[in-house]
């Protein structure tokens, strides 16, 4: 897992840092990931503000090794996420004829504005990326992947890019089902994370009819050693005296 | 709105990375910054790992007038954020003796144990934030406030900082339902956003009842001036011969 490529989910949205609007892509886009065996390493919202997108891109780019947009590619004023990778990357916005066609073949001619075909400008030597409900496409600059807001519309982005990344193994996780606080067994989970130092092990309270009890999830690109971990944790639960099962997701 | 003092919320989770869980605190957290008066001006989210919790903090405690966290102040061996902001300040963690009393008053003396007794450790020269659900505080470290990543503990705890925090004036939203797509007015609502400059207008794309519509919010700390552009907005969008009508929320 450690070695998979690394990438960062930029999510470009005023009305996400309101609290107005609650993001849907983070978790798709990250379980696509984990599936491509590339493994999501940080997130970061940020407003609609040119400099702040340029500022925020070009740390990000450097520091990864896929980065991930959302949000601001549409038509309308507070639409800035095009121009501003734009100059991030020190490249015009142009006019890219594929996409022009792509709108123009989508819009009903008396609904062709200026402001829809702002839709059509792309930063030079960019790769179009298809958007097979609503046409405006996404597109793809060095490492940057610019996907639109709208969850439909990410998802499907991601659909079609994810064949394009080159990722390591997929990252598998197991995930346990624990009738006690995590509290009461922290110290031997701790113990087999020290034995499995390899495997990313979480533990989370939740709470079921009431009662206190705690969610185990072990990761790893390593099906046989995930098996093993998984193995020793239940016999540890269960020399416990406690309730254990496996579950999914 | 410019004015009033910016935070930054730094939320520390593999679950939250690895797309397993989904946040709920981003949203409850920037409502209440919005009352109080401060902008939420980036949200960060970070893998459990201590040299990245430590660079992002000192990052973000100096770019911003607040930082929040989430996550990370259980009681198991993936809790790390105290220590973590502890070597961020450059101070000691230290048994707090107040909060050592709010967890032996709290739990049962055979529940007692070294793994729950962590929770009681605070970095030196912070105060405590309470909990009112589970005991285990959260603390406040010259402009961090550190909170738990569970929902309904991390609005207990937001509640319980909010009066201490010196905000500007609340921002205040109004939000119009627009009976059409986005893109067919996209120029009228840029050209009332060049006559309001200082009013943060966001139009979004949705789906209602299978039908493209739009929604326009607008954000001010001024309510009149806010009046002034609803009130503009409103009559260019019926000029157009579109149905439009205010909602809340």
């Amino acid at each position: 897992m450690q070695s998979n490529p690394t990438a960062c989910l930029i999510i470009i949205g005023n009305e996400i840092l309101s609290g107005r609007t609650i993001d849907k892509n983070l978790s798709m886009i990250a379980l696509k990931l984990n599936e491509a065996g590339v493994q999501l390493r940080e997130v970061r919202v940020i407003p609609d503000v040119e400099s702040t997108i340029i500022l925020t891109l070009n740390s990000c780019r450097e520091q990864y090794d896929y980065v991930f947009t959302t949000g601001g590619i549409g038509p309308t004023h507070d639409d800035i996420t095009a121009e501003a990778v734009a100059k991030a990357f020190g490249v015009a916005l142009l006019l890219h004829p594929d996409a022009e066609q792509r709108l123009l073949a989508h819009y009903k001619p008396e609904d062709v504005n200026d402001a829809r075909m702002k839709m059509a400008m792309i930063p030079e030597g960019a790769a179009l990326i298809d958007n097979p409900i609503s046409a405006a496409p996404g597109f793809v600059i060095g490492n940057v992947h610019v996907l639109a807001g709208v969850p439909s519309i990410a998802k499907a982005m991601m659909d079609f890019i994810v064949p394009s990344l080159k990722g390591g193994l997929p990252v598998l996780s197991r995930v346990l089902d624990i009738h006690c606080p995590e509290g009461q067994i922290a110290s031997g989970v701790e113990e087999i994370q020290h034995r499995y130092p390899a495997i990313e092990i979480g533990i989370y309270p939740k709470v079921t009819d009431g009662m206190l009890r705690s969610t185990i999830v072990m990761r790893s690109t390593d099906a046989e050693h995930l098996a093993l971990c998984t193995q020793a944790m239940s016999a540890f639960i269960v020399s416990e005296g406690i309730f254990v099962q496996e579950i999914t997701g």
